[in-house]
């Protein structure tokens, strides 16, 4: 069979890795594919030279543009990131007949809509299994592996950074500035965090989960977001002592009236599986209604793990180059006339049991207060534990676990709390969710 | 699109189960498919009435025969078992232009070679994700998500029976015949558990993983099998003790020389995530040079669990029907005339580190005695310990860890450990394995 050409934009890490599994693995690749893949044409402003298999690439040069205009290729690698220039990128490769591989999350989260119904026109594929937890192929088990289910919920760690962090923190009860300083300058966590630590990259990616379960467009904005950095080193030890974990999950579940999708640290019970997770690793939990919970774990990050997705997606779309359209596998699990406009719930309407961590004044009457706040919004309590004050101290940690309560119930319940005089600072609140059933 | 015509042959706990998926969730099954999976013709000697979906069946019959004869059928679900009618009714459906998908992991170890060659003269697919597992995406996902990978090993727990009488070993501390019957009782085990209990079961499976890892084809005869009928609940306490978990696990590895295959109970160090499945689920860690460690969690059995698995390769070959047979995704995940002819090692040629127990006399000299055996076959030893003996007992267990060691040269050491005078009854050896790296 004709070889398969790859065009190639970026060479930082994961491009990098992406040269190297093709070009080390290109005996055993072929085995698989039926078909050679060729590294016809990379561009790239800069790259290490050291990459293994460089000398392996038909042509490099520093204008992307150029290669997705370059006739000779059949597929399009797309790992610059970011939203421009790799947008017009991918949508003039797609124009151009060439299908597309990328990696690149916060694209297909923001413009996966977009870049799909223009491949659909073109009759071309846009693979995107590196974009969503690194080389664990998520995707093809949603897509694919799992077609005959009703997906109820997905529940995931899809943020290596976050969970090493949080990881690091419960191991050796260390502060949550302390830990990222060290993940920064160990290369888990960028110079700038934002992303990781506030949960924004763990929203794309569950925004992508999240289509891929329930058939419906492609919503990032609608995805509730709150990250890690409040969480406290005594959050974790509470949380332990009452026999739970705190992960930063991703959480797509379908109820009665729309689709939740939310990101947020959340306390598990430690006995979980997906529980035990730790470092960078990730893993997905998904619930469907025939197969039950099914797990998937891996490395979530890295260059040659992404680039196992990548390849895999090369992979599949060479095999899919004589399939015609309609019959190749839907870029959103759901054929395209087939998505459903069922709502995503904003997150008032949503319902979590709750942790509560209340800075309250070591006195009689206060607790009754509190609980009385609670009870006037529904809210049940399902166990308190008040720790001794610290020597001096005036104010106590109180700590709080509720049942299951509508969010909006309990942001009103909150500020009340937060408004009393024998409570000093915020409320923290941090989800729980038991992951059964 | 055509809507596409099932022939469902049996209809027991994995049949009536898969016309329940079929029907239940069939417009979500559309919706992803494209096009309508219809019950066109069943056939079963025996089946219980009331199986959700069963009215919406075109036509039920006794004849497997008459189903895999039927023009009007585009895909022939196998649900039958066993080897024989299964193999010539496969045969038959292959040789009629009838795509298949099957559960029979048996049917597949052993006769999986001859119906591929068979599939691929009649460019029809046999679809066997069931067959290991149960609704875990395990096949596809070494098939074609880790397609990048050159594959190091796989370790699995593949028997969710096996896995279930050891979980209770471990958490009651009871004895694997009184675990056993409770298994039967509750119908985790079959009355004659010989299949589950003996690794037999999981062989199969392991056979049909290696062959996909390392493209090599099915050679179940010499894939090496030890039950668990012999683990006694001191062995899993003293597991415990030393921080490891004892595990039924199918492993297939590469080595230099060539490829181990092998079913065995295994002590694992008690962190391990795959360490912490219990009960009767299932679980594969896949270790691929590009992507590191990655596993797969999920129901390895039971009606709904293995009918999602039928399921999704219904899809998937639905999918194919319009594809080009040359590039399909090839049954045994390399091109068939790409398949590899390294040897399968025997299992005297395969090194691991050993937990050993030995009734020992409680006196001076017999420690020493059978270090020196062990030292003469270049065993080292890594943990020793004695237990107290029971009171009137001249007999005390000895455990001993050892260092990676050849089978060949423990099996010498062994027989002659059990020579000695002041030994009682069998060495009790169990392989250990980091599962790291």
């Amino acid at each position: 069979m004709e070889p398969v050409n790859i065009g190639l934009l970026g060479m930082g890490t994961v491009g990098g890795g992406t040269v190297t599994v093709l070009t080390r693995n290109s005996a055993e690749i072929a085995r698989r594919a039926g078909r050679e893949i060729r590294l016809a044409h990379a561009a790239a402003r800069q790259y290490d030279p050291s990459i293994s298999g460089l000398e392996q690439i038909g042509r490099i040069g520093e204008d992307a543009f150029a290669v997705v205009e370059d006739p000779e290729i059949d597929i399009v690698i797309e790992l610059i990131g970011g939203y421009s220039p790799a947008r017009e990128l991918v949508l003039k490769a797609i124009q151009n007949g060439k299908h597309v591989v990328t990696a690149n999350k916060a694209l297909i989260a923001l413009h996966g809509n977009e870049i799909f119904a223009a491949a659909r026109e073109k009759g071309v594929v846009v693979a995107f299994e590196a974009a969503v937890a690194g080389g664990i192929p998520i995707i093809k088990a949603l897509r694919e592996g799992l077609s005959a289910n009703h997906i109820e919920w997905i529940a995931g760690i899809i943020n290596g950074t976050g969970n090493f962090i949080l990881s690091e923190m419960r191991d050796k009860c260390r502060d949550f500035a302390d830990v990222l300083a060290e993940a920064q300058a160990l290369g888990y966590a960028e110079a700038d965090p934002t992303f990781d630590v506030e949960g924004i990259d763990a929203a794309h990616k569950l925004t992508i989960l999240g289509s891929l379960a329930f058939g419906i467009p492609l919503q990032f904005d609608k995805t509730f977001t709150e990250g890690i950095s409040k969480i406290q080193a005594q959050d974790v030890a509470y949380a332990s002592e009452l026999g739970y974990r705190i992960k930063h999950l991703g959480i797509a579940r379908r109820c009665g009236h729309g689709i939740e999708m939310r990101v947020h640290p959340t306390l598990i019970p430690h006995r979980r599986l997906i529980a035990n997770v730790d470092g960078v690793m990730n893993a997905v939990l998904v619930k469907g209604d025939a197969v039950g919970p099914t797990l998937y774990y891996g490395a979530g990050a890295g260059s040659l793990p992404t680039a196992s997705a990548v390849v895999a997606d090369v992979v599949d779309v060479a095999r899919a180059l004589t399939t015609d359209a309609d019959n190749r596998v839907p870029h959103l699990a759901f054929q395209p006339d087939e998505l459903s406009d069922v709502p995503v719930l904003s997150m008032e309407e949503v319902e979590t049991a709750c942790y509560l961590r209340i800075s309250a004044l070591d006195q009689p009457g206060v607790m009754a207060e509190i609980a009385g706040i609670l009870g006037a919004e529904g809210i049940s309590i399902e166990a308190i534990k008040q720790k001794e004050p610290e020597e001096g101290e005036t104010y106590v940690p109180l700590i709080m676990l509720t049942h299951r309560v509508l969010e909006g119930s309990m942001n009103q319940a909150i500020d009340r709390i937060e408004a009393l005089e024998t409570v000093k600072g915020e409320v923290m609140r941090i989800r729980m969710e038991t992951l059964a059933g």
